[in-house]
């Protein structure tokens, strides 16, 4: 613990662990996992995940998939790629190493993939499940796919993110419609003719309810650190937390102490029935009421200036994404993609 | 406009200008000028600062101060920072090459220090003027600063930050309380015999309240690029902003339209009186209603797939912490100091 403080801090063991049950769950429900890497952008991290037996990674961007192809030869972007020139080189020098399928969710943005279908790009269509953010209703899902073989482009499947899962007692009723809407993509995409060989759903608060029935795969993110707001929904237990910031208590006040660690290590993330600004790995009672650039005002907690505590950010991707690096046991690891926003 | 989507631009012009304006506004009121580098973290803009007039830089953590002591010999650390080994072999490092005051608020931390009075390390007493955050009460100055001259630390003054001006229709109340503070503080130390040459408050809501009567020194930050915060909080007109996110719309759906700027660009931050998560420069009923990690809904605008926009962060400060570059007109500028966090 002699690194400065505010610093990032994964416990390996229950890294590993948390990996190890994932995967071990997707396998027992008849599902391929497919971990999105946005959650680590860490090649160590990757590497764990692909030995334990995930089929391939889920990434954000054309440059997490530039950082990823080093360790893993079958990506998805699950994003709506608008394409132009200079993505485009970029993805087609990641389809020199490894297999790669792009979320759509129209006619046009389709149609400007289309330059990339002799490097073998392969696409997936994404299914607004009730989320609403992007992705087609699952009526919709043939006129993209239709214009996908049109120029070329082999369709992969369908893919939503059930966002809407991120909320107390949510987690059933999205994993339902996540099912619900997927199969009915399904149904219609193959009732036109089109092999839907993949039907992949699933984020971290969502997946316990994910089934092979429907689903053929899933891509979880958050599991591998857990974080406040796993937490807070029930989806983890503490004890399944394996990253922290550590922060050093620099002020005591008679209401409150203050932390060293602030918006620009923790992320300001908070979501309307989140109980703070994180919670303290160790002192479950303690509040973070308020947080500045480098100050976390804290009350519930008492402990002298210089006290060391673990906090654990509400939503660790962008945590993690703060960061230049881990410090993992004794060692430290590289957030290799952070920042790999395009 | 050719960089890929989304990146940090700086419009240098407005930059400049609102550099120049601060100065002009800080020496028509007496006030020197110790511009927050927090909110930029870049040399570029620094030296722009120092060559406009402003007396030296603040930053909030040593290694922002070991960044920024490569341009400015005159250094403050307005954080209580809690000194150890580690930290403290640091600071002796900057100190050989700047001058440097430091927060402090306890007698405790004072005593932390004592160890660098021989390298000529000087400190600031903090006063919490009604911001609740760090600070001591105006009444309790004397007693943290004469343990400063026990220790033969020599107090550089008292200080505020009265971030209560961040609330809509706070700002003038907040500078009342910033001044009524500092100037009670300042008189009980000079009662008992202990010099105050800098009497120090100023955020960028407050700054246009200062007044040399009182105040000898501001401190604000935000001001160079401002952001949307400024901007409802009436601080700035949009004219005024210099810094953007460019991104590019990338769904398209009845009611909506989705960007690829999410909150790992644009930051997570969200005030309970802020109208979205960022506004639009040129488009100002837009509405950025949820924010994902790379998506940004948006209501109120509608363009087709591909439009590039520019989205005003909601803090700037946070913003910035996310890049590694700027765009500036043609060049590209460091985020030099990035994730000085200790």
């Amino acid at each position: 613990m002699s690194r400065p403080t505010p610093h990032v801090r994964i416990d390996r063991a229950v890294l590993e662990r948390n990996i190890d049950t994932m995967q071990r769950a997707a396998g027992a429900a008849g599902l391929a996992l497919r971990p999105h890497a946005k959650t680590h952008k860490s090649l160590e991290v990757a590497r764990l995940q692909l030995a334990a037996g995930a089929v391939g990674l889920t990434v954000a961007t054309v440059s997490e998939a530039e950082v990823f192809a080093a360790v893993c030869d079958d990506l998805v972007i699950a994003y709506p790629l608008w394409m132009d020139d200079e993505r485009a080189g970029r993805l087609r020098g990641v389809l020199e190493r490894a297999a790669v399928a792009v979320g759509v969710d129209s006619v046009e943005s389709v149609r400007r993939l289309a330059p990339l279908a002799d490097a073998g790009l392969r696409v997936r269509v994404e299914v607004d499940s009730g989320h609403h953010r992007s992705g087609v209703p699952a009526g919709d899902v043939v006129a993209v796919a239709s214009a996908a073989t049109e120029v070329g482009l082999l369709v992969d499947g369908v893919f939503t993110f059930p966002g809407h899962s991120y909320s107390p007692d949510a987690r059933a009723s999205a994993a339902a419609d996540e099912q619900r809407e997927l199969a009915a993509a399904r149904d219609v995409l193959v009732a036109a003719g089109i092999p839907c060989p993949t039907v992949s759903g699933g984020s971290t608060p969502s997946v316990a309810y994910a089934r092979g029935e429907v689903l053929t795969e899933v891509r979880p993110g958050v599991y591998v650190f857990g974080d406040a707001q796993q937490w807070e929904l029930g989806t983890i237990a503490p004890e399944q937390v394996a990253l922290t910031v550590v922060a050093t208590v620099v002020g005591h006040y008679p209401d409150r102490v203050v932390l060293d660690a602030g918006s620009k290590v923790l992320g300001a993330d908070r979501s309307s029935w989140a109980t703070g600004h994180g919670r303290f790995l160790d002192h479950p009672d303690a509040v973070i009421t308020a947080l500045s650039e480098h100050h976390a005002t804290v009350t519930g907690f008492d402990a002298p200036r210089g006290t060391r505590v673990r906090v654990v950010p509400n939503h660790v991707c962008t945590a993690v994404n703060l960061a230049d690096d881990y410090a993992v046991d004794d060692a430290t690891w590289r957030v290799d993609a952070r920042n790999a926003n395009t």
